[in-house]
């Protein structure tokens, strides 16, 4: 039964693989599954049929036969749960890939959502310069934090694991701040993603969207 | 195999029951499995030894035979996966419940932690008059898609699950401020979690942890 996901259908980070639908896309690939995509709007997302499926209104949602999920970490794991290649087999492990997935969403994430919001809409205002260095300090303390885990590590506990595809997308949200280029064990972790066949499928396929958005 | 926590030996919420020890409590109190607590300062959690459990220098940890544990989504998780009563059987629904856990952490969540630090942190910062009413706003947009989808229903999903704990420990970080209030359905909400035996045994439990400190 193939899913269908929603995504943006023209999404504000101009298809540079922010949106968190590259992280079900990414996970679809990686356990090498096919899916449709169902582009909606902004308005779209707001108005009761999107509703239904996702009561925060944002995107991505993820429908399944009679399964319809929204949150990406909880469609991730489901992904991870239905087909081999996310999550050990070993009980243990499985549960630290999973403590993983929430210490991206629930402890890096917010820091790093924080500075970026902020940059894009508080720019002009008066306290600017004032708080954008201290939400930075946030970001290098939650990083400096996990590149002392990672150490030499290739990925955050043995294997590659969806604890791994959830954190790295995280860091990706940093975008040309340089601020992951601080930590070099911590960008050469997310170039090491970036490399998988996987991540390049699910990168070109969200571009593709921005591309044809941008030349209709 | 009795599994041992950790939680703050003062805790910053004084007893109220906010710390996120609390979450993991309720899950071991809701599957009836006792639980040993290991306290620690502030000192302590920025410490090697604590930091080998805990990259990030927080609490909970979660300690069980060669497992060891952060994340208190992801300890609630296995212990759900491990005991009945926090987890649905059905597979879909188990899917429902976990995506409810992660909504609470990663979508829920983050404004009311933006919220509660700004009022704790920046109340004598000039821009806090102007900020916070923005914040405040934030809360309250997730609070009201929340409400409107949790509707007359008991809990989130079917019965009582993991999803409904994370979600009412995230809603109780509101505290004294009166929000949740603004939301009968919420508050009700919030009320019929208290209002389990279950609760008010991890509630008890940890008040005690603060009481002992207060009267040493």
């Amino acid at each position: 039964m193939t899913a269908t996901i929603t995504a943006f259908k023209a999404s504000p980070d101009r298809g540079r693989g922010l949106a968190r639908d590259m992280q079900v896309r990414w996970a679809l690939e990686e356990v090498g599954q096919p899916y449709d995509v169902r582009l909606v709007t902004f308005a779209e997302m707001k108005a009761p049929a999107h509703l239904a499926l996702h009561p925060f209104g944002q995107i991505p949602t993820y429908e399944e036969g009679s399964l319809s999920l929204f949150e990406s970490g909880a469609i991730v794991l489901r992904i991870g749960e239905s087909h081999p290649g996310l999550l050990p087999a070993d009980r243990d492990a499985r549960s630290r890939a999973i403590m993983w997935m929430f210490a991206a969403q629930a402890t890096v994430q917010p820091p790093i959502v924080e500075l970026t919001m902020s940059a894009m809409l508080e720019r002009d205002e008066p306290w600017f310069a004032t708080r954008q260095p201290r939400l930075e300090q946030a970001v290098r303390d939650r990083l400096s934090q996990l590149s002392a885990r990672l150490g030499e590590a290739d990925w955050l506990d043995g294997d590659f694991s969806a604890g791994d595809l959830m954190m790295v997308t995280v860091l990706r949200r940093l975008g040309s701040s340089g601020i992951v280029g601080d930590y070099p064990n911590l960008a050469a972790y997310v170039a090491r993603a970036e490399a998988r066949p996987a991540w390049a499928r699910a990168f070109a396929a969200q571009r593709a969207v921005f591309e044809a958005a941008s030349n209709p």
